[in-house]
């Protein structure tokens, strides 16, 4: 478990740096998107020869490759403990596409009842609610979810709430929400779940648990680019009663039994939603990445990860001039968020690209409410800000993959430390 | 122009025959999807090392990744004679998403107006218009399309009518539409006018025309998978000036400016239009598709797949017990559709793939309305049918591309003489 170097393409990639030197590139921004494993792109070279069309084709090669696209499901299914039986595996493009494509479908039959989503969610998982009844659950002063006021917001609509939509980790923070915990609250008075669990599937256990278990989790999407098989492919697992009662998201090629001129008779899920030529590749590829993830176990990769997300928020935390925010080595994965003092995010995050070779994001993430909540701005301030050119408040994350090392971590705080010892002459070269 | 051969990935695959014989395989299923360009494959092998996360990014390979998607819509807007100043490229998963993501885009701005589309679309130019006032436009005996039908129909709604969405080519017949009259004529009468260029784009030239000129292509759409790049990625490319004005389709990360619980300032198109983490990789092979089609020259691809649509036809021609519908190798991409007298088209299609490995494709093309046109069938044949399980009306498909052979079509057309010269036995042995 301590010599996963070896698995991703470009982990020895050199990349030049400002004055001209030339590094071997740390990249410290997995939660954004992951390397490819190796074994997915061999998998793919022994694949590719042998693409085709799946499901109407006839050919040796369409039935190779639709046996490759129907066996997807079953492995997705079971690397979350979900039964085909009662969940429909759909393949989406990435997550973001599942919760649309599940909101959608879901408009028209609780489009007057109450969906919650929370302050801590990414955009993805808040947006496509707000056409609903939307209620944000609160998050407390750390940037924790308030579970009371979740119970309470339940409790309060005695169960007009429909669905719960949460991050199983969020994207800002890695904080992991206890979703079987929150499942369990959301049944109590009879709303549903949703996990975005793009953030949590590539780095932690998830099962999904039995239908019959008060914790089980209704609907699961994550994304493939986030866990080593970045080939435009993401999941949405749902209950299949309900999905297979709505009609269609988007319609067209794949989705339809017969049709006529003023007629539709649509297929059963998952096929009725996935309209258009599936991406199988996409799918050969996820199913690829899912074994090595299994190989290498879960568990392993969870505790592995948190080795580095300790080792580094100990180090940072000895550094002064640095602030993280929310960092718990016992309830994230591994991401960490901060800023360094007097330094704009994006300063910081240039300067360890471009002086260090070290890759990494800034800014606000996709989930702005949690990031002004977190660095304690106003809602009219924000409004106030939005109207301006340049500058947005924001963060520096750093986020590690199962391939990262203890000495990329020791680079890293090198790095930022360096920073902030000679803060005052990369200003003036980076200009703030 | 004819040493092709060598293009795609798994030209030489071998594959077994139903009595334990291997053969070569011919893939003539083009239509559906296309094999992997080799040169495709390099590309992706040179980029994978440096795959990242792109736009929020600020390491140096997601410097190197953004490079590449934003230069991707340059290479696409080129690649069609698109203006990026007036004309936004926006990358989708495939051809069905591009209509589905246009058709809800445009529902509140025209949902009480008319949308022209046709009799010969494939269910994903159709089916998404139907929650609009919707119109099929005629086709004649001949299953190719009236264009009288549609001007009367432009002059009958006066102005509101507001697009017609029609096939560049059918991915039945195979039947190309003049695109340019069809803009002329929807233009004087204030429409505008979508081309589904899914079976045009790979194989014949394709302008969409300065936005000035009356024959202008209003909006493009077409996907990867089907020109020898198939990562997960399409194309909808439209008018800018009426994408940039309305809500995204789908919201959430990448859509927005700046978002608080209660309010959301979007970005610009094309990026407002690409919500989630998008496909980089797709993207970085579309592009180097269509170098590798600019390099060969639309021109002289449609040439040499005419060539073999020619061959094809006037061989089929000479064999008795065989029907051929539409086919014209003045008007048509290379498409060949038809049924072997008294044998079931998936029967044909069976039989070629196990007893000559010749993969094909039957059934319906996701186009039930024009197969049932061009099969006479009453719109009562096809509700009884579709109320009982087994046979289905259709048709056996082949469709070429530009690695394929006259040679292959020798050999498709020996195998298609052969099954019918053995119908009896053949008969006896797949069961019909």
């Amino acid at each position: 478990m301590y010599n996963n170097y070896n698995l991703v393409l470009g982990e020895n990639a050199i990349v030049p740096l400002i004055d001209g030197r030339k590094v071997r590139y740390v990249n410290l921004d997995n939660a954004a998107t992951t390397p490819a494993f190796k074994k997915v792109v061999e998998d793919l070279l022994d694949f590719l020869p042998y693409y085709s069309s799946i499901h109407r084709g006839m050919g040796y090669k369409s039935q190779v490759s639709t046996k490759l696209y129907d066996d997807g499901r079953k492995v997705v299914a079971k690397f979350v403990g979900a039964d085909l039986n009662n969940s429909s595996v759909i393949f989406v493009k990435n997550t973001t596409e599942a919760i649309n494509k599940l909101s959608n479908m879901l408009y028209n039959k609780y489009k007057d009842d109450i969906i919650l989503s929370t302050e801590m969610e990414h955009h993805s998982n808040d947006l496509p609610w707000r056409k609903f009844k939307l209620e944000h659950v609160k998050i407390d002063n750390h940037g924790k979810l308030c579970l009371n006021d979740l119970e309470e917001r339940l409790k309060k609509h005695g169960g007009k709430v429909k669905l719960v939509a949460v991050t199983g980790a969020s994207n800002v923070t890695g904080y992991k929400n206890d979703i079987h915990y929150i499942a369990r609250i959301a049944h109590k008075y009879g709303a549903k779940i949703l996990v975005d669990g793009a953030q949590l599937v590539p780095h932690a256990p998830v099962n999904v648990k039995a239908i019959d278990s008060e914790e089980h989790i209704d609907y699961l999407v994550f994304s493939a680019h986030k866990m080593y098989a970045p080939f435009g492919i993401g999941v949405l697992i749902g209950a299949k009663d309900e999905l297979e009662n709505l009609p269609p998201d988007y319609s067209g090629g794949g989705t339809v039994d017969v049709v006529t001129l003023d007629s539709v008779k649509w297929l059963h899920t998952p096929e009725k939603d996935e309209s258009g030529s599936p991406n199988v590749v996409g799918v050969v590829a996820l199913t690829s990445a899912i074994k090595t993830l299994d190989k290498l176990g879960m568990k392993n990769i969870e505790e592995y990860e948190n080795r580095l997300l300790k080792h580094a928020i100990r180090s940072l935390q000895r550094v002064k001039g640095l602030n993280m925010y929310c960092s718990d080595c016992n309830k994230n994965v591994s991401i960490i968020t901060f800023n360094v003092d007097g330094m704009y995010h994006e300063t910081v995050a240039k300067i360890l690209s471009y002086e260090f070779g070290i890759g990494v994001r800034s800014g606000c993430f996709c989930a702005h409410p949690y990031i002004q909540r977190l660095l304690n701005i106003s809602e009219e301030e924000v409004k106030k800000i939005s109207k301006l050119a340049g500058s947005r408040p924001g963060m520096v994350r750093i986020s590690f993959g199962i391939y990262n090392t203890l000495e990329e971590v020791d680079y890293f705080v090198y790095a930022i430390k360096k920073i902030i010892s000679n803060k005052e002459s990369y200003l003036k070269k980076y200009k703030n």
